[in-house]
């Protein structure tokens, strides 16, 4: 059986553990696959892209276990009602191949994000940074705001959308959040003005110039989110020609990232490289340093092991039957038999929504 | 809301519908899906290779519908216990990225499979074919026994396996099906003499030569199924060389199937120009054909097709929620927040097998 944890697990999880407690875990989490990034079997995910959006597979595979994030992109979704970006993903026995967990990933994803920004920040943003511009107040932009100012200790956040709901929504739902200053602004140039971090956030498919090199100031550390697809981009090249530029997966990053727009001999520098102390971060206060995220699977790996744990701890989680289970393993076709079968049993305790509509008969007739 | 069919529901499709009925309706999709072809945006699956077996993703689209299966092999999970392969997959929205269907593919590959076999020998194997030699009886070998049975008119099969259990439990599972004569052979030389399809299923990831070119006599069609993976072989080159060799696509064949023991220029044919009329298929009684068939993402697309419309007639299948239903879209953070959330009231008809192990603190505590 696989365990199948819905968006209402997730909530659950949340609930019980606390928001903080889980970005905590990711960020441990995602630290330690980081460092161990070598054991990893990578490569760029796999998108299928159409008119309006793309959708996404994103495997990666340590020597034990293998994961798997299906995730799309649609920004004129929200107009329908859907969200932008939604998800679920996969976790896997590699020894045997047997899919352990099957998790929602769009909750999850808005939090490994945030943790994993926390992540570069930490060891790319000048100490002590308390004010941040946080440019897109949408879907993620919570998670990224309670993130840095529990994780990091932001204190002050600077807020710009286009659209003035947005950020009237992120105030509302982060109106209780105690010793944390929300400034909503006028323009992105007004809230980057003075900040310490800047976080872009975004969702327009498009080549966006959302910061420009007018914008940056000594010792700024842009935490880019949002351009993460070819022709989705929210940094000036300027921007990226000044700074010291950080990436997660560099074969994708060129890609995807706002580095998409540079010559392919610009140098990056791998974030891991950093975290395992092979390559320099941040080596002065003056630096401009910019970490140009594009989600990369080792993320939701490190998510997934942490969800996993987590639901083992608090019962959360139904079995489903992904799977058939057979007494004799070469003999697939008994799953077809309901006489005898083992399969049938082992299941008969399992809610199912139609039985009533599902007639029984006897198989030797529907072999005929 | 996703609807997930999982085992059992399959199981119950077939109970209800009739395996024929349900293997013809594939063989009908399949042809329709592959003859629009150039339609698809098509990539080579996607593979993650461990020391006992390999992971794999296979993504594919056409204008209104994205699907993708995970599959592993794992040849030696029989002994754990395990099935060699397990499978499941999504059909998709491509306008919106949700994901519509997740199914079981276990099963559904298994027959998906002998319908793609069925369709491909339905082009390629000489007409008034009567014998077919069954070489590996294991997992998938009823469901290629009945489809060719039924759906080419197959009225003798003979079988050989290693594992002599194997071939028992063919005999036994297909025991009492009218009008098909089931002959147990000491090899597969034995097997093959006379037959008019030699049809290839076994599991082992190793270069094997289980038919060789002296087996081959004129005007026999193979339909090797098993060699399917680098490294992974069933066909003596020698059979390819003297062979018409048909494959599903080329680019993933060159690597995965029998020919990838050719040089790069050796000759083969899609089987989609066949069905479109657009290249020869079988052209003498003298002719040998080989079908080196690996699996392509396109034949899910159509199992899953069928799967959803079946469902859907049936009433099968249970809603799950992978996908966070929410009041306004761009506010992901409200799905965390269980007052007033609409989420959760879509979701409190539904079963969840751990609801006493969730404490249900507020939210408010959880964000401190």
């Amino acid at each position: 059986m696989t365990t199948l944890l819905t968006t209402r697990d997730i909530a659950r999880l949340v609930a019980a553990r606390g928001l903080t407690q889980i970005l905590s875990q990711f960020v441990e989490r995602l630290e330690a696959d980081f460092r161990r990034w070598p054991e990893f079997d990578k490569t760029p995910r796999v998108a299928s892209h159409s008119r309006d959006g793309v959708i996404e597979l994103m495997p990666i595979a340590d020597a034990t276990h293998y994961s798997f994030k299906y995730v799309n992109g649609h920004p004129k979704n929200t107009r329908a009602g859907l969200p932008t970006v939604m998800a679920f993903g996969v976790l896997a026995d590699v020894a045997t191949g047997r899919p352990e967990l099957l998790s929602e990933l769009t909750l999850t994803t808005a939090m490994r994000t945030a943790a994993t920004s926390v992540m570069a920040a930490r060891a790319l943003a000048r100490p002590g940074s308390r004010t941040m511009a946080l440019i897109g107040n949408g879907a993620q932009s919570e998670f990224q705001a309670l993130a840095f100012h529990h994780l990091l200790g932001i204190t002050e956040i600077r807020l710009f959308d286009i659209d003035p709901e947005a950020t009237a929504k992120l105030l509302r739902n982060l109106a209780g959040v105690p010793g944390l200053k929300l400034v909503a602004c006028r323009s992105t140039a007004e809230a980057v003005n003075g900040a310490d971090i800047v976080t872009t956030v975004t969702a327009d498919k498009a080549n966006a110039t959302i910061i420009t090199p007018e914008m940056i100031e000594p010792g700024m550390h842009v935490n880019g989110v949002g351009g993460d697809c070819p022709g989705k981009t929210e940094l000036h090249p300027g921007v990226l020609e000044a700074a010291r530029v950080f990436v997660e997966y560099e074969p994708q990053s060129r890609i995807e990232g706002d580095v998409q727009q540079m010559p392919a001999d610009f140098q990056v520098t791998e974030l891991w490289r950093v975290l395992r102390g092979q390559a320099a971060g941040r080596q002065a206060d003056t630096d401009v340093t910019v970490f140009d995220s594009v989600g990369f699977a080792i993320e939701d790996f490190s998510a997934l092991s942490v969800l996993r744990d987590a639901a083992r701890e608090l019962g959360l989680g139904q079995p489903v039957a992904l799977i058939p289970g057979l007494a004799d393993p070469k003999d697939l076709f008994s799953a077809l038999q309901p006489a005898g079968a083992v399969l049938e049993q082992m299941l008969s305790a399992m809610p199912l929504a139609a039985t009533a509509a599902a007639p029984r008969t006897e198989v030797n007739a529907a072999l005929a």
